[in-house]
């Protein structure tokens, strides 16, 4: 049986890719009592290839930003799915961490970042809807142009 | 009747403003359990202006600085207050973390952070005595001076 | 009766440093339920000065990076064994969260940031296996290469 959430996904033309496995001594989700704490996801697409590159507010625009923060949240879904097994064990998005790679002064961080809390309320409904942190940083891994963490409560 | 630690406010001169509600899909609390966690706050007063604008080690000084963290943990106080009802449910302020908007190699980051410290701590006593990260960011939205977010334990 | 822990820092011949004293009115570390968060710690080495100083992807190399990260991971150490007494107590290294103080574009910052995380799995093993995430910030406090912050689940 597919469940609720991955239903969702599949209406949303959403198909999660194969979740990264980190090339070091960490690891990509720890559970902790109800808490699943997700490692920062850099906009990788399912191709393996950087959905933006860059800085906002310079070479990226803000269309292919919010499509990397789509791609952040997307891979938290991927992850999270490896997680638990079943996305519909997710009882609540509890945070968004957002990093956008950015030109100093840069300060549509937000309207970036709604790409990846969009995601999560068009796929989890209330129970996506979160608190979010969002700030400019000076520079991501890989040159990524966006990256997202997330903290999520599980049954 | 008045709590205590709005009493506290008061003795202060702290008016709470009306907490900022999310233009966009993410809200500014969310409860797990005992832990309530406030979105990132930026340095809006009480009139709707930012506090401080711009980096610091830059344009803005540290007075101003610390003026603008003060007003992200004012802000930080009224979402809790709209979370909670009541402060006197704050138990503990586990965490915050200080985002300041900083020209490269600005060093004094902790300095402007106090002024979310300190109001924490003469708000709430011991029990607002925290954990803390400050890191000097790039960019902030809306190119506020500084942002502020929070964890706290809750009853 | 010396903890297993302690015995693997000793073969490792890490000597934990005196953990340092924030000078304001944040704590080092919070205890809540199982969970202890650590305030950020910049990369200080036993001797009381930074391991490096200014930023990757300029003045500063990879190896002295990797170096300042581990420094990092090793105050962490020095504050949760003034937390808990015993390191034994960790049962899980729930989260690292490492800011490098980074050139604009530098990317590599989770090699960098592999020196904390090598330590934790050195030390605690498996329960050393922490989620991650990596940021590229614009300045430190006190210009340090390398901040990271860390969160545990206690018994």
């Amino acid at each position: 049986m597919v469940g609720t959430v991955e239903t969702k996904l599949t209406e949303l033309g959403i198909t999660l890719p194969t979740p990264a496995t980190p090339m070091a001594n960490y690891v990509p989700f720890v559970r902790s009592g109800n808490t699943v704490t997700v490692s920062g996801q850099v906009c990788f697409g399912n191709d393996g290839k950087l959905v933006a590159k860059g800085r906002l507010g310079e070479g990226v625009s803000m269309e292919d930003g919010q499509k990397a923060a789509r791609a952040c949240a997307v891979n938290l879904l991927a992850q999270l799915k490896a997680a638990l097994g079943d996305l519909d064990k997710v009882a609540r998005v509890i945070r968004l961490g957002g990093f956008i790679n950015s030109a100093p002064g840069f300060g549509d961080g937000p309207k970036v970042m709604n790409g990846a809390s969009d995601l999560m309320v068009a796929v989890f409904g209330d129970k996506g809807r979160h608190a979010r942190s969002t700030v400019g940083v000076a520079a991501l891994p890989a040159d990524a142009a966006v990256e997202v963490e997330g903290t999520f409560e599980v049954v």
